[in-house]
């Protein structure tokens, strides 16, 4: 039988297999700009997705994408510039005059617009939105006045809304005819003169409708709304949660003001898991692949000073056991291993504490009872690996006693470093600090030092050194 | 001016500000179950939604659930199942008679019904599905022969397909007419006899157009389509990229067998995020806040294992320079800091290769751009932290030369950490390894055997011991 080819899809086109972007693509487009060649530069890119050429820029060097958007010029996609990293946009709106990039902006959603100008200093913003037609400034700076990361930073302002007294009929030629609708909608809002939100019909509700019928019969008047100021992460677990493809998006008096649609909720959560990632890692969430290596050393440099202000406290402990190491060298070899079994059991409970909190999945309803259950697993495991641990060194070794006192010091951390790894981050939750970020120095001094102290505290009282 | 009240949502009902399920419904819910008083139960949850009420009965214990679902009955909606851990969804099923399973299974939709039979063992599965009526049964085992995790595993097998000759008045006519139709869905597709996709049309666009003209005048021939047995990683990595609301979803001849919606996506994003961040904390991605203590400490007990046997290492090292650290107390003292610093630094390194593998932004056509980055900042950085824990080291033993050595060994082992950290994610994913899984013990050796090896070297090179 013969196997009908695939349909062809837009992806096929400039990916590989692994979805990567194809080397030839990107060579062919750098060769075409190496070249000055504008018109092979358009034929080239003139199809392609924002997200694809997004990744295409990425992949050029500095010199090379300023020259890509110049040999563009009105036909370079702003929208574009939502799919790098800020480092690169930032670069290109740099070198582009004001009124180009009003320009260019003025034709995005309002929420392209907005991610695009959060990212720019003060000044440049400014004088871009005095460049911009009068309706779109006022918007922008409405929704930039929104705090940072809130739904109504994230909000299209483009949205269908429809008196609760229209026929069906009345809607579907309202949206015939109409030619300022948003490009693509999945629901229509029925609304009171005063904007408030009466209550929301979704299009196939509306296609299977006969046109006389009235809007208040087939509404559904529940709808899922976020207030504009709500922080995006709440909201994406609203989504989440309820399976939801769009939201509304009221101000403080209940108006509508816009729609949250689930396509840029995708953004968050993916940006919000990447931060608690990279939190987790010591790394900060804005730290961006294409950063330069002063930006990427400088970030860094906090959460490494951080953790040595901790590895001194930990070496301040075995400093005040120098007697008992020099009498006893097995006791210098072996303490690097208690600390560090502790701090990999104290790593795995904050990893699953830190995760649950984010997603509610701890709360004051079950925090007992997940301590509980942290530190009997500790427990458990620190009598596993006292054994082993244990018979290990009393043989290397050639001393019983020190394995003895290896797994009672290995029990003591590993339950040390489980209360530790859940009632770190629960305190920090509760004090409304990011648990991912500063969880763990806190978790890792812990058991460093009760790793060094219980050990050489034990060994000291049994050798009666 | 008087505000006027917000619409009241369904959230608003059963969670408080944090989005947290309110404590007095619990309660209520818990004292009607107590009672065995299913009419008060019923009138507390039954306009409940699912994944409200999945909270509600994660937080019973195992004795309530039960007995919620038998009060509950034939009003019991499976699709809560899906809302739930693994561990709370197989101890509710496994109480049920297969009947009731099968009953209940059948009204849910395909991706729900196979996300519910999945988790079973074999032998529950086959005796569940026996039970079903024929048609659901064999799409189900259809979609459960699909690989795990694929897209085949995720997509609903209702979708609205019509022939390319059709009008739109055809169209909206069939919508409105037929009543086996998928409760929602965004667009329709247009397929030839053959079942092969021709095109899709949106919703929206559908409404907008007068009833005469035909479906291939307004529909877009480029659909995304993934194939039934791809990945669902890389299905997500595709509807991020693009912002789809679906994608079509093929079997290996091009034959449409199923769509794809957003709403999954979200899930599997999440997903994905979740086993990463507990993969990189050494937490197996399964791990669930309602496991019992002894999965948990099972689960862990590998990866602690695996951490053990890298330290016995770094262990062995230390106790080839017995002799050392014996004639200098301080080396013992001050390993520890070398090896940590270096473990934190290649930790950073690891976290961004990780994520950046993951996210596809990090790949042949740059690695060796990153991987110059990431070993300058090592440089940069190690030589930062050489001068500052040189100079306190110094002073604090009395002893300029051990300021020296440790500084040397410190720059050593943050450039050693740097290149351990991206190179080894990069080697293992491209040995088709998880990155994200078994770079954290690989990255760790090698930093706590430079960090030993390199300090006590140095140490016994520059003072002669």
């Amino acid at each position: 039988m013969a196997v009908p080819t695939p349909h062809p899809t837009m992806t096929d086109d400039w990916r590989d297999d692994d979805g990567a972007l194809r080397s030839d693509i990107v060579e062919a487009v750098t060769s075409a700009v190496a070249s000055n060649d504008a018109a092979r530069l358009k034929d080239l890119v003139g199809e392609a997705h924002e997200a694809d050429m997004g990744d295409l820029i990425a992949q050029l060097d500095t010199e090379d994408r300023r020259k890509l958007v110049e040999l563009l010029g009105a036909d370079f996609d702003f929208a574009v510039l939502t799919e790098v990293d800020e480092t690169i946009r930032v670069e290109i709106l740099e070198d582009l005059p004001a009124e180009t990039v009003a320009e260019g902006i003025a034709e995005l959603d309002s929420d392209d617009a907005v991610s695009i100008l959060q990212d720019l200093d003060e000044e440049d913003r400014s004088e871009i939105l005095e460049k911009m037609p009068a309706v779109e400034r006022v918007a922008l700076k409405r929704a930039l006045d929104y705090p940072e990361d809130s739904a109504g930073r994230r909000m299209k302002d483009d949205f269908i809304a429809v008196p609760p007294f229209w026929t069906v009929g009345q809607v579907i030629d309202h949206l015939r005819e109409a030619d300022d609708l948003p490009d693509d909608f999945t629901e229509v809002f029925v609304i009171d003169p005063g904007y408030h939100l009466q209550g929301h019909i979704r299009l196939d509700r509306l296609l299977r409708t006969k046109r006389p019928v009235t809007v208040t019969e087939i509404m559904e008047e529940e709808v899922r709304t976020v207030e504009a100021t709500e922080d995006q992460q709440d909201v994406a677990l609203m989504f989440e949660r309820y399976n939801l493809l769009s939201a509304a998006v009221v101000d403080e008096a209940g108006r509508l003001v816009g729609v949250l649609t689930v396509d840029d909720i995708v953004d968050v959560i993916e940006e919000e898991a990447d931060a608690d990632i990279k939190a987790l890692g010591g790394v900060k969430p804005e730290e961006e692949i294409s950063d330069s290596v002063w930006t990427t050393a400088k970030g860094r440099f906090r959460w490494l000073f951080i953790n040595m202000l901790t590895a001194f406290i930990a070496t301040t402990v075995l400093k005040s056991f120098e007697k008992q190491l020099e009498t006893m060298v097995a006791l210098a070899v072996l303490a690097p291993i208690v600390a560090s079994q502790g701090g990999n059991a104290a790593t795995q409970t904050m990893t699953v504490a830190v995760r649950a909190l984010a997603t509610h999945d701890l709360g004051p309803h079950n925090a007992l009872r997940v301590i509980g259950r942290e530190a009997l697993t500790g427990l458990i495991n620190g009598t596993a690996f006292a054994l082993i641990i244990g018979v290990v060194a009393g043989f290397w070794f050639s001393l019983a006693g020190l394995g003895v006192v290896i797994g009672l010091a290995m029990v003591c951390n590993l339950v040390a470093g489980a209360l530790a790894g859940i009632l770190i981050p629960l305190g920090l939750a509760k004090l409304n600090a990011d648990p991912a970020v500063s969880s763990g120095p806190f978790v890792t001094t812990v058991t460093d030092v009760v790793g060094f102290l219980g050990f050489l505290t034990i060994a000291t009282w049994w050798f009666k050194i």
